[in-house]
């Protein structure tokens, strides 16, 4: 059985414009709110047109030792030029983590399919 | 019929904890990128538990003089307390607008149901 | 303030193919699991292509005599010729419900905007 | 870096009541509609509360020799006890294929993660 883990792609951000770039605090307190905010070509653009776009976001956190990932949020981007309006891929969202562990986010291209990137955060 | 069109509440976003504040410029120019940020109980939190809290905001565009509105983003907060992780009810996305209009923010409470705001914007 | 529940169209949907059609028994049994099939364009088909589709369901339940709705599903279509491969608007879950109530459809096409339909359900 | 493609897990969907089981034919025309079904539990049910619950089923199509999967449908299932309804894992939609590939379904329980299956399907 072919896993549909075998098809998430992922790349350096600065070179490959279909990386989510997960932007945290490195170091945050146990129940305190911080912004998780997740974008996309930073470096490069992506297109946004209706042949060609950024779907969706999906952020999770898989807590340290841990055996499951939580799913945080999933932003979804409807807008692609319908009457030349436009959502971009940037999504944020507050959250409060209660230990440590690692942040996954996965993008979602409608014509080169899955991406992700992940970054370690410390709950203290 | 009962229209779901009529189950819309709305209120005081400073009295009533559920009501969606959108926060946008109030003029931006045609096509260039703006932050729209939605969030809710900036002045009374709402709880965020198991069995009940703020599920998603969905927000949607009407162009000034338009028939129809167009969706921009839908937010959606999946974390309620599972490991002691939570997402808390603030979505925010990068939009590009070609003509001035009313932004609408819908929230969905499991417990309380839809609730709603809007924000008008002149775009140059 | 420019409510978006009056936003909302509906009509007959033998001649409009933007109106959600709900398939549901007209009786069930409290507690008990049945089909509830959200389908459109049963007399005419809508289009489905990059610039124009169904992009979603939502699908509500209003318990008689309640304040306040109850998300019960939201149906995503992605597909719209990626590839050639294509979603439909059709979305079946399974639901059990404790008393009688009125089920709200929304469907929203991205150029004609949100539409909706309303069926009662008898709870025994 | 950790993948997040190292975290579904999969099993025996008669064993395992995670795993979401594919209801499709194994053989179509290409461009001709055909009805999609995910469920899960067809042999041991899975607890629906507001504590543990199944959130969503999303549906790829990897097409043979393709690089990229492409997203299909995603089903949420949002009533997990509010004044006694559920809405039950179980989601269907009308696909139309180009040619031949493979099915993905993921699911995802707030407990206890991400969950995969896969069925290949001819497309003539
Ligand atoms: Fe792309
Ligand atoms: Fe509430
Ligand atoms: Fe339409
Ligand atoms: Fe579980």
């Amino acid at each position: 059985m072919e896993s549909i883990g075998n098809l998430f792609q992922t790349g350096d951000w600065k070179g490959e414009k279909h990386v989510p770039v997960i932007h945290i605090p490195e170091k945050v307190k146990a129940g305190e709110k911080f912004d998780l905010k997740v974008s996309i070509g930073d470096a490069i653009g992506h297109p946004n047109s209706f042949e060609h776009y950024i779907a969706w976001f999906k952020v999770l956190f898989h807590p340290e030792g841990g055996k499951f990932p939580i799913e945080l949020a999933t932003f979804n981007f409807a807008a692609h030029g319908e009457g030349d309006n436009f959502t971009e891929p940037v999504g944020l969202s507050t959250i409060k983590l209660s230990k440590s562990g690692t942040i996954h986010a996965i993008s979602y291209c409608n014509i080169h399919g899955l991406w992700e990137n992940t970054k370690d955060i410390v709950v203290e």
